[in-house]
């Protein structure tokens, strides 16, 4: 299926669009290839795009003082990524995206994400959807976090997100979910 | 300032309404009046409603099996809370929602919110804006609690919200930062 196609069936599938508001909305977007380790976003940067994984595997981190890596989100196909903090707010990214696999996204600039939301209805509709889902995500990963329990919170990734965990490489799942490299290990091996 | 205004400005500080589309939104809210220490959600219950908050306190929370409560949100004046999860997925709650002051809020049914959105531009990009908001918000607490260290977590909440944690007893700021009760009041005195 063409990148037009599957992001039309992306925007159908939540909400109705005639012909003309979807050609008006996909003539905003501009296809990017990114290799594996190239990065969209680099802590410190100005953030202008919202991303949409058409092919590939993508993550948000944040580094810290002591050189650790921080795990924000994955991104796969069909998925939506940014820094949404520098982005909606104008700072200077806190976190690094970059590519875990080669990478083909859609570069939508959040000034024409704004236009488009005032000006098509069913546009601002859509991701006030995909917001929701976004936020319950993040609300089910700040409980996780804060049960501090190594084994929940992987078996809790392992039931929600089966495909991410057998395509993301354990270093960074490690990192994604707040637990040592070993720690994983031990989980994944069932001793803990 | 009557709670009527108080919402319209709440609305038209970000999106603009017609007087017409204000009244028929409006006309979908009601008003309750809770105790402190009353519940508006608990776990296990069927979730209906948004609530907005117009004078008081609130929390949302989640028990886990040891008895223990950690703490994923306040609610203060013109805070929206809900158990998210449970409503838009039509699951049962997997939080306690309840007040720590003598509340006041106006309440919306999903349904209604559902409805409005598709109805009203302005009420889906009123939204839109809300859970930009919302998500950056969860987005920074996530990345807080990965970075495991009490002290920033203490002065990132000081620095983002001291009226809150002027309003908040010490205990829940304790199980809102994923921090020991004695860990919290040594950051009170500095010591750590």
């Amino acid at each position: 299926m063409d990148i037009r196609t599957r992001l039309h069936q992306h925007f159908t599938q939540l909400v109705p669009l005639t012909d003309d508001e979807f050609e008006y909305i996909w003539s905003h977007f501009s296809l990017k290839k990114f290799k594996k380790r190239q990065t969209l976003i680099q802590e410190g940067d100005a953030v202008k795009f919202h991303y949409w994984v058409h092919k590939g595997l993508i993550k948000s981190s944040h580094t810290d003082e002591s050189g650790k890596e921080h795990i924000l989100q994955f991104a796969m196909e069909d998925w939506w990524v940014s820094d949404y903090l520098a982005l909606y707010n104008h700072t200077p990214a806190t976190l690094t995206v970059d590519c875990i696999e080669d990478s083909e996204v859609l570069v939508l600039s959040d000034d024409d994400h704004q236009k488009l939301a005032r000006e098509i209805h069913a546009f601002s509709n859509f991701f006030l959807l995909k917001k929701k889902g976004g936020y319950v995500g993040l609300q089910q990963r700040i409980l996780l976090l804060l049960f501090k329990n190594p084994r929940e919170r992987y078996e809790r990734l392992q039931q929600l997100q089966p495909k991410l965990m057998q395509r993301v490489p354990k270093t960074l799942l490690a990192a994604y979910l707040g637990v040592s490299r070993e720690s994983l290990s031990r989980l994944y091996q069932g001793e803990m």
